[in-house]
């Protein structure tokens, strides 16, 4: 893991001075490389299947492993997508023209070397390997071992073509699967090979990552999103936001798992809300009021205000107000997502300004949280800390910055 | 402390949604509450002065805690510079039209509760708290304990400034000093309740913050800051710059440490410098060839190009061109603050490129390294770790940021 730690470093440092049309090469070197290989990759992945299948795992699982051309066309794609974004070093964030003639600017630089713990997905390889080459970025992955096959026949695509337009391949590098204490040297910093931490899966990753990460941690532990309705908000607006923003997927993080309604809006926003979520089949987890509304709602408990479902249901509280409102998302918020519904202008600037989350919305679905609808092009995650980057992070966030100063023989008085 | 965090988070919530206006009356009042408590303020002092001059504490250390009327009318005046800053909360930093209609801004947010340790300047309380309130932050101070009297009378004058413009008085609170657990409980984030840490202090303070903190910390451990000089420098420009880096104050984080010098220069430039720092009374350490040059140099040791002397003291070495300058810097320096003196524009761009330090500079010198010489107004620290704020650290830095998003009610397909 050290060598891995020593070859990143010097891998972020030529990554550092790369040109964009470099970067750019790699990267559809990468793709090129990867379609070549998909014969290999299908075929490393058909024994991770099996593996997967005879270890009894559920069947969303295998899901989100199995690989077919289309996936791999797709996961080809997206790299090239990556590719082509605007790239992110070099940008002059700010410029500073000082009384003495200095000429100061602050320039965007890559952050160095990122560490990537993921679970199933073999996907995320080519993902995060490609945004954090791109933002100039070494990049050290550990794959979880259930799709290590997998992932290696990716990464050792990649790693040819990142070859090939001359950059080194230890830009992209997989952790051996073998080596156990892996996660926990990665969550150290390896003895400060590693900058920043992303891990990408469920709870339990992210849980551990958080609690024993000695450098920066990327990530989100969970997203208890809100949907907010005042009474102004135009029913049928109302009704296909706080459909979707549920249901259009249940299992992603900016999923809505929480429904408050002002008491105002209880006579005529309630029953039609319930009913419209009910009919589509999601469960209901509601207050007095919202099962007097419908006999089909379920008694909501204390612990389903904080609860993140990832799943066809959701809870629904009456709440007097905008304060009421704000009050119940700072207690049971997570810091991720969260969307007023309204006509009330101000109160919906109220609500931007107040709710301190990293996304907040005015008319729209939660389920818009992701770096892709945001324009960012890809994400390597969606953060909820305040530190370095927030919301979705794509390849801007990947960067840090230096000041450039350039004189003509300056002294300081 | 546990208590001194809940007061602060609960501070930072009211100070995140302070106008721009009562944050500048809050500080007003905070001047010339400092201006009206002098004689308590230097009663105190004069008791903190009695205990370090009985403790036998070194002059610079005692010249370092005392106060008198005027400094404490510049520490009044800094806070007033401060409040003129311009507010760096909800700047639109980014703004992204949609397709679909929607309105996303990237909107500066504060970052929540600082921690700031300090050693024995007073006036850190003052300006470090400032500094936090103007950027909507909560502050919590730990004073080193030969100036916690001095710095509590500070602090009484700036929380009743606080109150008086209708903020949180909790806003800026200084820990008490009997608690010999504070500084481990503050590095540990205080149960969530602090997000960042600032040491200010000498190198053993840094070191153990950096070394023990949970949170991130914004600080440098040294300024290992080198001033490579080519053939093609003016000499007089060169010796001026050189002088000013080494010598105008010698115990700042930007002083240079190291001179680099081009072989090509050894006979043009090189005795000139080094008589001109041996005339002024500083000690160089050089390699052979600066050995030959003057017999005043003394020998170097290969520890000196790794030492902070923050002292006359400088290290000189001539190295074989631009690459075997960014070599030596690569492997000796501490990512501060590195120069190039050169009249060779495509060196000088090579030099800001290539160099990994958070300000490089051309044909200027290192002691520019500071939050005022930028531009900031005042700074809270310098930091040399690539993860949100670099260089000087002023109050933009301390800020996050979330997303707005407004839309007129979209869903995702």
């Amino acid at each position: 893991m050290a060598d891995i730690g020593r070859r990143a470093r010097a891998a972020a440092h030529a990554l550092a001075l790369a040109s964009t049309e470099r970067k750019r090469r790699a990267l559809s070197a990468v793709a090129e490389g990867i379609r070549a290989a998909e014969r290999t990759v299908l075929a490393q992945n058909a024994l991770d299947l099996a593996d997967a299948r005879s270890a009894g795992r559920p069947a969303s699982f295998v899901d989100r492993l199995t690989l077919d051309p289309g996936r791999v066309e797709a996961i080809a794609k997206a790299v090239e997508e990556i590719a082509a974004l605007p790239d992110p070093v070099g940008r002059v964030l700010a410029t500073f023209e000082r009384p003495n003639g200095l000429r100061i600017e602050r320039v965007s630089t890559p952050l160095g070397v990122i560490g990537v713990i993921f679970e199933s997905r073999p996907n995320v390889t080519a993902d995060a390997g490609a945004l954090c080459l791109m933002a100039g970025n070494a990049a050290i992955l550990r794959a979880g071992s259930e799709s290590f096959r997998t992932s290696s026949a990716i990464a050792a695509a990649m790693a040819e073509g990142i070859a090939q337009a001359g950059l080194p391949a230890d830009a992209i590098q997989l952790v051996p699967v073998r080596d156990r204490e892996a996660v926990g040297l990665m969550l150290t910093g390896l003895g400060g090979a590693i900058d920043v931490v992303v891990p990408r899966g469920g709870r339990s990753l992210v849980e551990r990552v958080q609690a024993d990460a000695r450098v920066p941690v990327f990530a989100h532990l969970e997203g208890v999103n809100h949907v907010y309705v005042q009474a102004s908000a135009d029913l049928d607006m109302a009704r296909s936001v706080v459909l979707n923003s549920k249901l259009r997927r249940t299992g992603v993080c900016g999923a809505a798992e929480t429904l408050l309604l002002d008491r105002a809006a209880a006579g005529t926003h309630l029953a039609p809300l319930l009913k419209a979520l009910l009919d589509a089949g999601c469960e209901v987890r509601g207050d007095e009021a919202a099962r007097a509304a419908d006999p089909r709602v379920r008694p909501a408990a204390e612990a389903d205000w904080a609860t993140e479902y990832l799943d066809a249901v959701i809870a629904c509280r009456l709440v007097d107000g905008l304060d009421a409102a704000l009050d119940h998302i700072a207690r049971y918020g997570s810091h991720h997502t969260d969307a007023i519904l309204t006509a009330d202008a101000a109160a919906a600037e109220r609500f931007l300004a107040e709710v301190d989350s990293a996304i907040v919305l005015h008319n729209a679905s939660t389920q818009f949280a992701d770096g892709g609808e945001f324009g960012f092009g890809a994400e390597i995650g969606i953060a909820t800390g305040r530190m370095h980057a927030r919301g979705p992070v794509g390849v801007e966030q990947l960067t840090s910055f230096k000041y450039r100063v350039r004189g003509s023989g300056q002294t300081r008085p």
